[in-house]
């Protein structure tokens, strides 16, 4: 007996094949009624949802998709990577990472080549340079979706973080504590989230009435052992900071080495760190779901592979406020 | 003008095109005589490394090598990543990376895929399950390079780290800094890395003629969430053990967060992890240079891509104790 394909059930269901596809594979924003109509079907032909799984997109060699980040060494981006392997494995396509160590040359080659090597779809964390011609230029060959990053006019759907948000309470969090020499510790300002993390830094600052220091804003920090030198300079003479707030995690690492030689200081940062609850100080932290982060890129992705011709979509995911770390 | 091509400097030096491609890489195991001549040859031919590496291997569209690792979402995985990445780059590759989440269904999978998609060679963490057949009839397909753990009897190179020293280290500190009931946290035995850790741990227990108390061996443990439990109930009654020695990096973090509650714990573990040295308690690390692991795995790759016949090669790189934290 032949065994019914995707088309089959499609037809039955009275429905597109990528909407059963779709129905197979778990996905969001399908209508109640559609999926009934599908499952409905593929009880009638006598299936099981793994069987009609196999069938779809036969005889195609390819079923990858690329994810390139920046660097595989912090804990933000693997997450990413997971989140984003699971939804691929479920789609039973092949997750391939390549990194861009932040360099834009490195990351042209690397979206270029796997666009050549056909790859179904590309979830990219754009370097810093804005290249809008290089993103739209592929946009147009290939599905696409950016995280964390958005470069500017490009038409493709992307997941973000809340980082104006996040910056802003952890600010805010530090001003309630009673600190007022607040320094702001972050990367590369020309990338968005470093320049929204600063607003809401600033903004928060402003809410409060407190003027913003210019000699409490230290930027190009790359490595924790940059943080590390410039919060050990902002913590002393002539800037005397009593409070930090750090961009990132690479950062906060290395302002928490340089606290580590003074007395109270008051420590924010953006994305959690491990064992940071078992430090004899504590530490406030803007967390979120990295994992699901890398899940939603991803369903975007393969919605768009499945043939979605929706408007273009940017998920914000919220973030959390936590206090992490003891009072000694 | 015509460009030389790397041929033309190995005509020139009197050596191979792959020996050329090594001097150019920079690599090692390279006769000081052998580097000497290749390098003249590049200058008398007037031009540049650079331009001689871009020669390589003109006309191939693939150039690309793939890393299957396990988890990338622990920092030494990702060192792995970052090191192999430097290395494909020097060689104009694209590294991709494959997960397998110790998942030897997926490793199959993953690795035939690649293998069909016709990469330029693998570097390989095998996962726990010995599927010998499989690693052999690949091995014959593509240049294989397995990277800290070997499957028995498969002709490959490999790169590993020197678990059972390392162990044996961090199990004698502990016993010189006066523990006498040390547990051992493993995860998989039937890994190899697993297997020789806790051999490592058993031997300095007996060479200060120590007993080996079954009950303070605790297996099975995958998670930091795991870790934690079995180091609470190991360091309470019946068991009461005074020490433990993680065998790896998320085994000890479970057992921090599990000693947190608890007053004097000895602690050692396999693998650097990251702010233990800002923790209020003294911890004894076995480090080494992950990124060293991953540099040397892809470099004995480029050399069998380059065209080496040499027999089998086992690099062992050597391990480092270190003292993290502070006693309070």
């Amino acid at each position: 007996m032949r065994q019914p394909t995707m088309r089959d059930v499609a037809k039955a269901a009275g429905v597109s094949p990528a909407t059963v596809s779709r129905v197979v594979n778990d996905e969001r924003y399908i209508r109640p009624e559609t999926r009934a109509a599908v499952e409905r079907a593929i009880a009638e032909l006598g299936f099981h949802r793994n069987e009609i799984a196999r069938t779809l997109r036969p005889g195609q060699a390819a079923n990858t998709v690329a994810l390139v980040i920046e660097d595989p060494g912090n804990p933000f981006w693997s997450a990413i990577i997971r989140g984003a392997e699971q939804i691929a494995r479920r789609h039973r396509h092949m997750l391939v990472v390549g990194s861009t160590g932040q360099d834009y040359d490195q990351e042209r080659d690397l979206l270029r080549d796997l666009v050549r090597r056909r790859v179904d779809g590309l979830l990219v964390v754009p370097t810093a340079h804005d290249h809008v011609d290089l993103h739209h230029e592929l946009a147009g060959r290939v599905p696409m979706v950016f995280i964390d990053r958005v470069p500017p006019g490009v038409p493709a759907d992307s997941v973000v973080l809340d980082s104006f948000g996040g910056a802003q309470r952890a600010a805010a969090h530090l001003i309630s504590a009673g600190y007022r020499r607040i320094a702001y510790l972050g990367g590369d300002p020309a990338v968005h989230t470093g320049a929204a993390r600063q607003a809401g830094y600033r903004q928060a600052l402003a809410d409060a009435g407190l003027p913003c220091d210019p000699a409490l804003i230290s930027l190009g920090n790359h490595t924790v052992e940059d943080a590390a030198r410039s919060a050990a300079a902002l913590l002393t003479a002539p800037v005397n900071a009593d409070a930090v707030f750090a961009d990132n995690n690479r950062i906060c690492v290395g302002v928490l080495h340089a606290a580590a030689a003074h007395g109270e200081v008051g420590i924010a940062g953006f994305d959690d760190v491990e064992l940071v609850d078992l430090l004899p100080r504590p530490v406030a932290l803007i967390t979120y779901d990295a994992v699901e982060l890398g899940r939603q890129a991803a369903t975007l992705l393969f919605d768009r592979i499945g043939g979605s011709t929706a408007d273009v979509r940017r998920l914000v995911l919220p973030t959390t406020l936590v206090h992490r770390g003891r009072r000694s």
